[in-house]
């Protein structure tokens, strides 16, 4: 490699050195999104809008099969209606931006830009909702939210973010809480399988959970650091929201009932999630399922007859079946394309050059493992498809390993603070159950707790941080 | 039918009384979509929200066939960006709205809500663009955007909308003219093949050209009072925001060089030019293409044994093969639901009866001819095909028929006034090029111009306004 190859992979920070970093590094490098002038907001290139498409049709296939229908409710919320529900607003309305001239004219009631969406889409249940025979109602929407945080991060923590909210509304408390955990096990299959990355569900403590939920269920990940990282919620929100807004209806008994409601969400963060949960000292790392270009097809001397032809042709059979690329750039030797498709993640590289084609083979070069895999030509479309999926599925071996090794007991705060220290990851500990306990050891150790999981373990019956009698585990972790 | 019955059709504004009454009923009564507590915006319903979908998805394929990638660019744009170019400003800022506080403070710097995203991409582009070999970017994003429309109509002229913009930039002149008719093509594909409504191609006078641009193309369509709707624009725009925005690159020559630009959208509206194209008395009339239902069974004697099993098992035939609702509800009658299921505008209806099943067969029922058909149990799944493309055919026939008849020719203002009178319509007419003659029209007539047509036809060579010297033939036409 010339000494411009290795600048090339220089200028990624060392990953165990500064992760922060290293991360704005992968986002910026591997193209995935942009700063702009408009602060604490992010363009996402193409190249990390692909990913998002590939979630949307992932996810909105999965939402179609149980029944979900997407709708559009408007960007702008009324001041009034965003106060109807108390620890909503407040929970809110500390970081919304709003709309306050317009056409010209101040306007007589200032409007927010959603930074979630129950307040407008309820006075659109209110008005729609008649008779028990209307429900349920299961609506989704994609789109755009705005939330006015202080620290900003591309995808992690981004002013403005693209997301999907599901908002549902069931004549019993029984069938929406159902449906809560229908759309935490879609998130949970999204994230698993098409993103290669475990997660633990779990229920979250009162003061984690969504401002004006009665119960907030979440999926939780671990990043390449062994922080946690929020990945998407379900929230169950019994008649908080449907008695303040009056979605009233006729019951089957011919009086007047509120429903019982849902929403839910994941958002381009799971981006983020992808990058943290698989990249390495050489970049992206994507799973197959989910990258843009499975694979790319880099021709070894372009020059000598015959290559560039045959290169073309093999990427002409591959792409009816994969998402393909070929590198057929002459300013760039072989070497650099193979840093750089490396760094923005691509599971598989083929090598083809003179020689190869002589042997009637090309070289099929693994991103995860960096593996080398003769393979002749008349197999490749076959061989490829069993070489991804391995990958796919190695990734998320990896992933778990990681979270199995980092995720450690402790009986008492001491074990607890070693624990982190040793291990960053997360926390298996006994709760008592006080919202003072939490935040005491939120405060000595910056962890949170991430929730109560649904597979839960009896270590001892002391709290972690008080020892007064303790029935549930917490896992707890430093988040992203 | 019942009274009830015949309550609910008398519902619907008859159409030829007052169109625009009529437009909102159908609006509202087939689902569509529905006023909000946001003044000027509207909720898409899951009905209406189905068909952008169907607008979406035909149409991103084909940007993707001609090499378009999806991204994303912030909703916010700083005022300052905003005035960077001045027709552009002077064209948007009346028109926006404005976020002056967020995250509990006075902003320094005011944002708005993006009209259009040309500046904030610019800023993009100019940061992202090299060398001539990165050229070109063919960028598109599929977003809501916003103008502070003071008179709002449901998906014609709504505060808020839904569209996609693209927007890219080539080495060559020729290039971005040839990026600016290629997406023209697809809007007019879409428009005619997808939505049945034939268009008219052309190219936007200067007074009717988008603010900042060289050169607008639209492609118009006809509605069914005669009115015209622009249904897609494709601008070129020369160097007018590469060089203010300083997007640069170093030729292939070595030397620095602005890039030629284009932008391009359809939006939301193109549903009301749907309904406004195809409607009639019994309310919408959907194309099959685009239909988020193609066809509803609607078992009769639902009670009688064997029936509802029998529909049910026909259903599941066609579903796999067609988007498919069967109405099992039994709070209303089979005539109650024909009325229903015409006014939401599902191109074919399948009745089966007990009768039906004794003798093997089906009932279909074209929605725009009411032709009713039997046909053998067995042969309904071929058969409903060729019905779907038949009505597909005559509904776009029945539109491009119309358009035919109400364009007339005129030589001079009185035949102009009188054409406009007898046939709302289109008019052809010579202009001399002049914008006080095109503004004068406009006065005495509501008609502007639509476009100088890429069909030219050469009716005489004298303005029909002024009477001068005219080499170009212009439609008119008054427009939603």
């Amino acid at each position: 490699m010339s000494g411009k190859e290795n600048n090339f992979v220089k200028d990624i920070t060392n990953i165990d050195e500064d992760f922060a970093k290293w991360y704005t590094d992968i986002v910026i490098k591997a193209e995935l999104a942009d700063y702009t002038d408009t602060k604490g907001c992010i363009a996402i290139k193409p190249y990390g809008y692909a990913i998002w498409e590939n979630i949307q049709n992932y996810t909105d296939k999965k939402f179609k099969e149980v029944g979900v229908k997407n709708a559009y409710f408007p960007v702008l919320i009324p001041e009034s209606l965003l106060e109807k529900e108390k620890e909503h607003v407040e929970g809110f309305a500390p970081e919304v931006a709003w709309v306050t001239e317009a056409g010209g004219q101040k306007l007589e009631e200032k409007l927010c830009i959603r930074p979630t969406s129950e307040t407008i889409i309820c006075t659109m249940y209110s008005k729609w909702l008649n008779s028990w025979r209307d429900l349920p109602f299961v609506y989704n929407q994609w789109c755009n939210v705005l939330r006015w945080e202080k620290e900003t991060r591309p995808f992690l923590r981004s002013r403005e973010f693209l997301w999907q909210e599901g908002h549902t509304i069931h004549e019993t408390e029984e069938e929406a809480k159902r449906r809560t955990m229908q759309m935490l096990d879609i998130y949970a299959d999204v994230i698993e399988n098409l993103l290669a990355i475990p997660v633990i569900k779990g229920l979250k403590t009162e003061s984690e959970k969504f401002a004006g939920a009665e119960e907030t269920y979440t999926v939780e990940t671990m990043m390449h650091d062994g922080r946690a990282l929020q990945a998407g919620t379900s929230h169950y929100f019994a008649q908080n929201f449907t008695i303040p807004f009056e979605i009233k209806y006729q019951n089957r008994e011919g009086k007047e009932d509120y429903p019982y409601q849902t929403s839910w969400g994941i958002s381009t963060r799971l981006i983020g999630g992808i990058i943290m949960a698989h990249g390495d000292n050489r970049g992206l790392k994507l799973p197959p399922k989910v990258a843009p270009i499975q694979t790319v097809i880099i021709p070894i001397a372009m020059h000598k007859e015959g290559v560039k032809e045959k290169a073309l042709e093999i990427f002409n059979i591959l792409n009816k079946k994969y998402r393909m690329e070929i590198d057929l750039r002459e300013q760039y030797s072989p070497g650099y394309k193979f840093n750089d498709w490396e760094m923005r993640g691509v599971p598989v590289r083929i090598e083809i050059g003179p020689k190869d084609i002589e042997q009637g083979k090309i070289v099929l070069v693994r991103r995860d493992t960096s593996e080398k895999i003769d393979v002749k030509i008349e197999e490749i479309e076959e061989k490829l498809h069993s070489v991804l999926d391995k990958i796919q599925e190695n990734m998320y071996n990896i992933c778990k390993e990681r979270m199995i090794q980092k995720t450690t007991i402790a009986h008492n705060m001491q074990e607890f603070e070693e624990n982190l220290k040793e291990n960053q990851g997360f926390i298996k500990a006994m709760w008592c159950g006080s919202e003072k306990c939490e935040e005491k050891i939120h405060e000595k150790t910056g962890a949170k707790s991430r929730c109560i999981p649904f597979k839960e373990e009896n270590i001892d019956n002391k709290c972690v941080f008080c020892g007064k009698y303790a029935d549930k585990m917490v896992i707890w972790g430093r988040q992203y």
